[in-house]
C-alpha cells in the first residue's frame, strides 16, 4: 500500500478556529487520502514576541466581537456546539503538554477533541490539571501517570522546542497546516485547500518563486 | 419584479483581499440574485485608532510573508493576475474619493475593477491623481471634471463620514460585507456565505443573541 501524503496540523488549545479544524480534520483527511500529524503548540510566546499580552481578539474588541459571531455561525454550519469559556483565552499549558505526550502513543487526536469539546462545546475551563486528568480518565488512560510524565523536564523542553520550530517556520497564528513540500496554510478556512495541496490537487498551482510572492 | 436583496460591499483600495472580492462579486451576486452596494472607504483611520501606522501585513512580517503567498495562490485559483505594488500599501485617497463619487452614477464597479487591475494585476501605483485620471479616461469619463469634483469639500466630507460609519458599525478590516438584517461578514473567504445569507439561504442560521456570541 502506497504511503499516504502527510499534512501537519499545528494547533493551540486556546484558539477558537483550531477547535473547528480539530473536530473535522480526520474525516476530511480520510476522504482526501491524507494522514494528519498533530502538532499541539503554544501561541503565547509568538504573540508575546510581537508585543501582544493576550489574544488579538481581546486586544482588538471589534475584531473579537466579530470573531465570536463568526465562530457561532461557522460552528452551526458544521453542526458543532459553540460556547465561550471564561476567561478567554484559556491557559492551555497543561493540555498542550499532555497532547504532546500522546503524539507517539496514538491518543492525541481523541484527547484533543475531548479538550475542545469541553472548552468550546461546553464553555468550561480546561486550564486546571485536574480537568485535563478527568479528560484522560474518560479516555481510559492512567491520568496521574500521564500528568506526571507531561510535567517532566524532558517533555517541557520538547514543548518549548516545538514552539521554537513553529516560530522559525513562520507560524503566526493557529490553526496552521503544512504540506510535505513546505506549503503553509493558515486558518480553518484553508483546511480543504491544504488537504487538496497535500494530495496533489493543486488547481492553480503557482511557483513559490513567482514575482507575486516577492 | 421583486426587489432583490442587497449586500453592502465595504472595500479599501489598498487591501489585497478586497481586490479578490471586487473582481468576482458582481458575477457571484448575479448568480445569487442579489444586488451589490459598493462602499469604498479608508481603513487607515481605523487602523490608526488601534495604534497601527501601516498595514498589519507590514507590522507583522511573518503574517505579511504568508499573505503574499496566500494571495498568489488564491488569485491563481480564481484566474486573476497577482503582482505586488511598491510601496505597499498604496495611498488610496484619490481612488476612494473618485469611487465614492461614481456610486450614484453607475460607474463605481467598473472604476474599482480598473484600479485593482492596475494595482494588484499589474503591480503599479494607483496613488497619483494622474493615474486615477487615466483610469477614468479609459472608462470614457471626463477625467478632469471628475477629479475636480472628487476633491470638493462636500465629497471629502462624505468620504470621512463613510469612514466614521464603518468604524461605528464594527468594521475592522476589508473587505467587509453586510446583509440587510445587519449580519456582518469579513474577508474574501466569506463572500459566498454573505451572499447566501443575504438571499435567505441561512444554513445553520443561529440567533444573534445566543450565548455563544456573548
Amino acid at each position: 500500500m502506497a504511503r499516504r501524503p502527510v499534512l501537519e496540523f499545528w494547533y493551540e488549545f486556546a484558539s477558537t478556529y483550531s477547535y473547528l479544524a480539530a473536530m473535522r480534520i480526520e474525516d476530511l483527511a480520510e476522504e482526501a487520502g491524507a494522514e494528519v500529524r498533530w502538532r499541539p503548540f503554544l501561541l503565547g510566546p509568538i504573540f508575546a514576541a510581537q508585543g501582544w499580552t493576550t489574544s488579538p481578539f481581546n486586544l482588538y474588541p471589534a475584531k473579537g466581537r466579530y470573531m465570536w459571531r463568526d465562530l457561532e455561525r461557522e460552528a452551526a454550519r458544521l453542526g458543532l456546539p459553540c460556547l465561550r469559556p471564561d476567561p478567554f483565552p484559556q491557559n492551555a499549558l497543561s493540555a498542550a503538554r499532555v497532547a504532546l505526550l500522546g503524539a507517539d502513543r496514538g491518543w492525541t487526536p481523541a484527547f484533543t477533541r475531548a479538550v475542545y469539546a469541553k472548552e468550546f462545546g461546553e464553555g468550561r475551563s480546561i486550564a486546571e490539571a485536574t480537568v485535563v486528568g478527568e479528560i484522560l480518565s474518560g479516555l481510559g488512560l492512567d491520568a496521574p501517570a500521564v500528568l506526571k510524565e507531561s510535567q517532566s523536564e524532558g517533555n517541557k523542553t520538547r514543548l518549548k522546542a516545538l514552539g521554537e520550530e513553529a516560530r522559525s517556520r513562520g507560524i503566526f497564528g493557529a490553526p496552521t497546516f503544512f504540506t510535505e513540500d513546505g506549503e503553509m496554510f493558515w486558518g480553518n478556512d484553508r483546511l480543504d485547500r491544504a488537504l487538496a495541496w497535500a494530495t496533489g490537487e493543486r488547481a492553480g498551482h503557482v511557483s513559490a518563486s513567482g514575482r507575486g510572492s516577492a
